[in-house]
């Protein structure tokens, strides 16, 4: 049997994951009801959700006609008549608030092996509810992308060749995204192969004008299908006895948390940082909900931060320059258990990006991994506060480190003298 | 009265051109006739034609149904009962062969201040017309092209919005290609940018759908957008007296040529290099046609090889590495007049590309100008035989730095002591 580690990284690395939908979320997982929503970040109480968060639940009732005014949700929330549950254990992931309710349109992956996981399109910039948004532009958005877009997609990608996911992704890193924060070449991308076979769908001319136009018109909407392949990929490396690489992070709002391979469903959390982000006009600190959202599943699976010198072009965006973007890909490297053979940086000379934090090893160093993320603001459906490269305080990975040791798996870096945490 | 480099390089920087047609090269100018064709590079015999270029024109008659066969078309051409002249005498550019017949399609750009140039369509990678390849496949397609896609995206044209082409390219330039030699992450924008108004044509949804797959299919579909703009912008910049910026660069597969804008539209010329190109497999140098076509109007206007630091993914494909794509961009700048103020490289953190060869600066240096080209088979019909990144020898630069002295107009770069050449 292979060393723990080689075989997540193998996982990591090999795992096959393609497009198999875009539908509703009740038509992906017996996992959400009318009154039962997915969120993002480990566990928390309803009473605890922050602004965003709420926001989109008070959507979320909308959206499900359980209420039907703001107010009537706000109630059935205060009530605790709704309950609420991770996106991570349901095989999902959501970006910012990531409240996954019946009627959320979602994109889902799959594995050969079996593996599903679901994440929710991308509703674009402005008034969202994944930033906690409910007024009626919002609402209506939504319903149209649920009943005319999601539809469209569908049909479009069974007429089409499998879309192989992370393919997609390498070929944003080559033409300069992230994949994270930058997606706009990413996009053209997985629009131009959708094109081919949306013609070839039963939706009408206007139909499919509106549909190709909004999702030109949105530099983002292929992070769900970036993500929803990341979350596949992580979770075939899950479950690896003795691994000590990170196979989930994620924040709520309030806590933000890992999972570790070797280490089952477990939580290792800490308090959500804020970072250093550069804010939109007119915002202070004090606006900015901390770090919320699944989308570091990227991180996690390879790209995103971790492929900061592939896309130079957003540096301005987050804060910094070229020299920076190496630093952190560099860095990166320090605290990774090994090295991505699909998501190949063109300016290092194809050589792969750094894969698979190893707990022991952020012990060891103590360099903070970092996220390439936005930051919602505090009240609900004001959209963005601000982006940033985001270090994630040492803690959970510490504890997670010693929780494989205590379980009798010590990994070679943690064995370094002077260990941080 | 502004200095004449600064003036020439305002009109490289400033010049807005728009796309306005794509449509037959008949419909956009009265300088082809069913015997009288455009081709690449500066003027030469038609006996003295190179293989790919004899076979251009061969598909040209074809094309034209002046000949009814490939040995009619011989016959014609060694009669002398056709007539050729440069695409550039024309206001076009054409990649390759660059031959250009009335019902050749292709793309039509425009300034405000009324300059109009136009390139062929890009008919894929494979046999094509502009390496010589003159078979039914080949025929079959340019009059699809000219029949079906040209209208289809003529009429798209007309209900978008104006298409900012220096834009497209620098968007392109942020997602990874140097719009010369790798234009993928362009022709995915190109397309986006052009479906909402291809869905709004006459076109039927079978017809639309083979529109879509040809460009999505096709990574070069966009560099004819690509030089068209730059033909536009360097003709704007033509004609400042005593300017030693240069305003084309092409070649014939015999002689490459130069102008320079302050010598009129007389042509500078070397044999055409054939460079260090890295062969396609099975191919010996023996086997290229030295350099060959006008679309390094992409380095004469500020990308292509100039911007290779934007482009790392292409080095492979041309020979080198990261390292060397900074060498490229950092010693064009040592030839160059100015930087672009809109074609900026992300991972020079948004620095201009060089732009403007100084006819006196090579002549000082000694430094070559490179250009970031293919390279055809010497069979007509054979196909691309490799590509590379060519220095073009000092020598026509010397000649015009001369030429401009001579008429009393001396650089600064000129009267550096022991200069070359």
């Amino acid at each position: 049997m292979s060393d723990p580690t080689q075989q997540t990284l193998d996982a990591l690395n090999g795992t096959a994951v393609h497009l198999r939908h875009v539908r509703k979320a009740r038509d992906a997982t017996d996992r959400v009801g009318p009154r039962h929503f997915l969120h993002a970040g480990p566990p928390l109480e309803l009473a605890a959700v922050p602004g965003p968060m709420r926001g989109a639940i008070i959507a979320g009732l909308l959206l499900e006609r359980e209420a039907g005014s703001a107010a009537e949700a706000e109630a059935i929330i205060d009530r605790g008549e709704v309950s609420i549950s991770p996106c991570h254990d349901a095989g999902a992931v959501g970006a910012m608030a990531g409240i996954i309710t019946p009627n959320t349109p979602v994109v889902v992956a799959g594995t050969a092996g079996g593996v599903t996981t679901f994440s929710p399109l991308n509703e674009g910039i402005g008034g969202a509810m994944r930033y906690g948004s409910y007024d009626d532009v919002t609402l209506a958005r939504l319903r149209w992308l649920g009943d005319v877009l999601a539809p469209a997609l569908d049909e479009a990608v069974r007429r089409s060749d499998p879309l192989d996911l992370p393919a997609l992704v390498a070929e944003g890193l080559r033409r300069g995204d992230d994949c994270h924060n930058r997606l706009v070449a990413t996009t053209a991308a997985l629009l131009v192969a959708l094109t081919p076979g949306l013609l070839r769908t039963r939706l009408d001319r206007e139909d499919l004008a509106k549909v190709v136009a909004f999702i030109a018109g949105n530099g983002h909407f292929a992070l769900p299908f970036a993500i929803s392949a990341a979350k596949a990929v992580t979770l075939a490396a899950s479950g690896v006895p003795g691994s000590p690489v990170v196979t989930a992070m994620a924040s709520n709002g309030r806590e933000f948390g890992i999972r570790v391979s070797g280490l089952g469903d477990r939580w290792f959390t800490v308090a959500a940082p804020v970072g250093d982000p550069v804010l939109v006009e007119g915002a202070t600190l004090d606006d900015v909900t901390p770090t919320m959202g699944d989308s570091m599943i990227a991180e996690t699976a390879g790209f995103g931060a971790f492929a900061m010198t592939a896309a130079p072009a957003i540096m301005s965006f987050v804060g910094g320059d070229a020299a920076r973007a190496h630093e952190i890909t560099r860095r990166m490297r320090t605290v990774c258990a090994g090295t991505s053979e699909r998501f190949l940086i063109p300016g290092e000379d194809f050589r792969g990006t750094p894969l698979g934090i190893d707990v022991h090893k952020v012990r060891a160093t103590g360099v903070e991994p970092v996220i390439n993320n936005g930051l919602a603001h505090r009240e609900p459906g004001r959209g963005r506060a601000g982006a940033g490269i985001t270090p994630i305080p040492v803690e959970p990975f510490a504890a997670a480190s010693r929780a494989l040791e205590e379980a009798g798996h010590a990994g070679r870096a943690a064995a370094v003298e002077g260990a941080h945490a």
